[in-house]
Formats: structure tokens, C-alpha cells, sequence
């Protein structure tokens, strides 16, 4: 893990940075808006999905600003569905990151356009030519994030999530919930970082596995944290799957065979890498670290 | 009008046949999100922004197959901004284009997931290669639509827009929220279509002209229109402004100085396209249309 604490520490600097830096505030009646959106981008999260981004990047010599511009974009859209999901009509939740989420910190409305406010952010960001001289590169960006987070990614996912609360879904289709909802995602890190370095997409194919692999052993790690976590490590509320009684990889598997199962898809992720050298350490400290956290 | 009335009726109809194509149902739990999002894009509205943006392409030669699909990307953009506009922790409208808004004919969790479902979508489908094979143009109709729906644009327009119900905003503040949150989207239109047409952004400065004067004629129609409208023919609820204490147009101006303040600007909107010929002539009917509309 010697690689990982400043990795973690790094980015979570970087970002908060950036998104300073990008969210200017307009000295006008837009900054309510624009401060929900600073609220809930700015001091917060693990940002796990633009490190993976960035680790991705560095393993092609991309300049780190660069990888740091698009993982803020990325993060953003994160964000964003996180703000949306808080919703009372959604998950109801008051306590995000340790703070109160952003309809209890402003109001209901502000947090839908928040939401919708960095949603967009996110395409303003990547299709700037200061993201990417190239414009390919920056449409390809465009293209990845955007269908990592439409019907077909995470918001195809958030909605079968909606559905798991009235139907009972078995271990295929939970997966594929979780592949929709928190997987492409966290795939699109790797998959971003990989287009600015301009790895052909038949280079991508151990990058692609292990993004899958960590992928589902990231959500797995965190049904396990819904069911055994600590609250106020967790900084939000937790057993809501539960309450809620929806299923869900422990539900379906039990805790013993859960671990089992992220245990395995790390191994499996980390020999994805067995052709790259110590370059891909950071990617290999992710991985371990996705099912380790306590968080 | 000769050259409106089938504009506008083929406009109609190449929007929903473009939507039903682009928005196919995926036989599994996330149809509900997808059946949501269809019923709100196809079958209402009078697509004025897809209309601006085929028109403009139509003046420099672009395929009518290209300008649909961006125009379908824009379309998007508004139809989502409506259904979270919608919602009850914001206009609470319960009628929308004269049928149930999403989150009555389903419910708000799915009206807030619907919204963000189509705002990605509108990215989707401007960088799927199948666009336009040039990825500069693909990246070019990212950033406007981008920069039109955002904190600088739409986004931000609505803000201010809530801000108004408890300030009081002048003339000058009023007309800025207006060109932010109405305005900037259908001036996308004019400049994505001018995009298509490869028009140097040099060569744009009469069609920008012509949008900006559009998009505040616009406005003060739809002022007057909730002002002394026809709830039936409109299909949602009108009066809304004056019970929200929001100053508009027509609060500022009153009745007789916005109608001419309105069909000044279409003159002058008008007179910005002097320098084209015939094939100006849906934008210059487009104009007059704002002003004359009942709905």
C-alpha cells in the first residue's frame, strides 16, 4: 500500500483544485447555484474513480494536468448522481460525506439543479479545447463518460435499483444492476485515462478486465460495509438495502461468500496487469484497496 | 407563413420518429426509465429549437438525416429541463403539452432519473460517430449544446429564475435571466446548425444577431401568453408569474409596450438576415411565428 496513501492523498488535493478553479463563482444570482454545486464537489469523497483515471494516464506518460482536468469532469458526473440519489423522492438521505447532503443544506430544488448543473459541467469540461489539443481525444472523452452514465450505464442501473425494492432479483441481474450502476463508472476512469493516453482500443482489453473485475468487487466490498460498516466512518447512513429488502451480493451469497467473491475478482484484476510492469502499481494498490477499505 | 406550416408539421415529425429510433426499449427492468424518458420526448411540443437548428443547416446544404439527429440532441436538452422544471420542489405543474407531466404518470423518482436520462442522451447522440464523421464537428456541437444548457447558460437562467420569486429583479437583470435560461438554447439551435454547415464562427455573427433577438422575443411572447393566454389551447397552467410575485416583461413593461417591444425585435431579428436569400425563409417565418403563436 506504500504506493497508494500519496496516490489517495494527491488526488484528492488535485481535484478539489480543480473543481475550485473551474467552479468560479459569478457574482451574480447564479451563485446559490453555483455554491450547491462547490457544497457538494469540493471536500469530499474518496475520489476513486479520477484515480483511477489518473493512474490510468500515468502509466502512458499523459501530463498530469490533463488527467486531472478529466477525472474532475468524471467526479462531477459522480456527484452529481449523488446529489440526485439524496433526493427525498430518491434514497432521502440527510448525511453525505459527513455533511448534511445538499437539499438539507440548501433546498430541493437547488439540488436538483446542482445535480443537473455539474451533470453538464462534466461536458463543458471535456469539450474544451484546453482539456485536449486533439479533438478526437476530446470526443472520445465526451463519448466514453457520456455512455457510462446514460440508460446504458449508471442511470440505466440507478433505475433497475429503483426496481429491485418491488421485485427480486437473482445473482445475474444484480450483477448487471451494479455492472450498470457503479461499474461503467468506475470503468470509465480506466477507459478515460486510457484515450489520453492514446492506447489503441485493442490495447485496452487487460484494462477493460481489470476495470470489470474491480468494478463489481467494488460494489460487492460495499454491500459488505451496508451490512457490517460503521456509520460514522461511513459518513452516511447505512442497512438501507436491508430496510429496504432489496437484494444485494451479501444478501444473495451471505458475507462469507461475498468476501470470498471481491477477493477473488481483485486477484483477478491484478493479473489483468500481468503485462505491465511497476508502472501499473497504483492500479494494482486500487484494486486491493477497493475490498480493504473501511469506507 | 406559407413556408411555416409544413416546417413545422415535418419538424414535428422527424423529432418523433427520430426519438422512437434512438430511444429503443431494452427488454429488462430499465424500460421504465426508457418508457418514461419516450413519453416525454415524442408527441409534444413544437420543436421550435430542432426547427431553428434544421433550418439554419437547410441555408448551407447540410443532409436533412444530420440536422434531425442534432436537433434531437437539443430537443433533449429542453425536454428534460421541463420534466425536472415539473417536478413539486419546483413549478409543481401537473399538465404538461395538455397530458400528466412524468412525475404524475409515474413518479418523481423516476421524473428526476427521466430528466438526467435525456440530458446524457443529448451528449450520446452528438458524439456517436454516426453524427457526423468529422469528430471536430461532433466535438463543436458538444460544447455548444454544453455551454447553452449549463451554469452559463440554462442552468444558470433557471437559478436566477428562483431567485426571482423572492427578489426583485430589474429590466436589465430580468432580460439577462431570460437570455440564460430561454434564450441560450434556442440560439444552440441557430449555431448548431451553422456548425453543420461548416459556417466559420467568423460568418456567424448575423445568424448569433438573429437568435439573440429571437430568444428574447420569445420570452416576452411567452410573457404575454401567461398574461392573457388560453389554458386549453397552451396545455399547462398559466398565471403562474403574477402569483409568484416574479417580475417579467410584462410586469416591467406592461401589455402594450412588451407586444411592441416583442415585434420590434422580430423586425430587427429579421433584418439580420438581409444579407440572405429564400433560404432564410423558415428562420424569417420562425420569427413572426414567436410573436403571433397562442400556445
Amino acid at each position: 500500500m506504500a504506493v497508494l496513501k500519496p496516490a489517495l492523498e494527491q488526488i484528492a488535493e488535485d481535484i478539489d483544485a480543480s473543481f475550485d478553479a473551474l467552479l468560479a463563482v459569478a457574482g451574480d444570482p447564479r451563485d446559490r447555484l453555483i455554491e450547491a454545486m462547490r457544497y457538494a464537489a469540493i471536500g469530499g469523497g474518496k475520489r476513486l474513480r479520477p484515480l483511477l483515471l489518473t493512474a490510468t494516464a500515468g502509466m502512458f506518460g499523459v501530463d498530469r494536468a490533463s488527467a486531472v482536468r478529466a477525472g474532475t469532469a468524471l467526479e462531477a458526473v459522480h456527484v452529481y448522481s449523488l446529489i440526485h440519489d439524496d433526493l427525498p423522492c430518491m434514497d432521502n438521505d440527510a448525511t453525505r460525506h459527513g455533511k448534511p447532503t445538499v437539499h438539507i443544506a440548501y433546498d430541493e430544488a437547488t439540488a436538483v439543479l446542482a445535480g443537473d448543473g455539474l451533470h453538464v459541467f462534466a461536458f463543458e469540461v471535456l469539450s474544451d479545447p484546453a482539456m485536449s489539443g486533439d479533438p478526437f481525444v476530446r470526443i472520445e472523452l465526451v463519448r466514453t463518460l457520456a455512455m457510462a452514465s446514460g440508460a446504458n450505464g449508471m442511470a440505466g442501473g440507478q433505475m433497475m435499483d429503483i426496481a429491485a425494492e418491488t421485485a427480486s432479483f437473482d445473482l445475474p441481474t444484480v450483477t448487471r444492476l451494479q455492472q450498470l450502476k457503479t461499474g461503467a463508472l468506475l470503468a470509465a476512469g480506466v477507459e478515460m485515462g486510457a484515450i489520453l493516453g492514446r492506447v489503441p482500443p485493442e490495447g485496452r482489453t487487460h484494462l477493460r478486465g481489470y476495470a470489470r473485475d474491480i468494478g463489481l468487487a467494488f460494489q460487492i466490498a460495499d454491500d459488505l460495509l451496508d451490512t457490517e460498516g460503521d456509520e460514522a466512518v461511513a459518513g452516511k447512513a447505512l442497512r438501507k438495502d436491508a430496510e429496504r429488502g432489496k437484494e444485494t451480493f451479501v444478501s444473495l451469497l451471505g458475507v462469507e461468500r461475498a468476501r470470498e467473491q471481491a477477493k477473488m475478482l481483485v486477484e483477478q484484476a491484478v493479473q489483468h496487469l500481468a503485462s505491465y510492469g511497476p508502472e501499473a502499481d497504483v492500479l494494482r494498490a486500487v484494486a486491493r484497496f477497493i475490498v480493504e477499505r473501511d469506507h
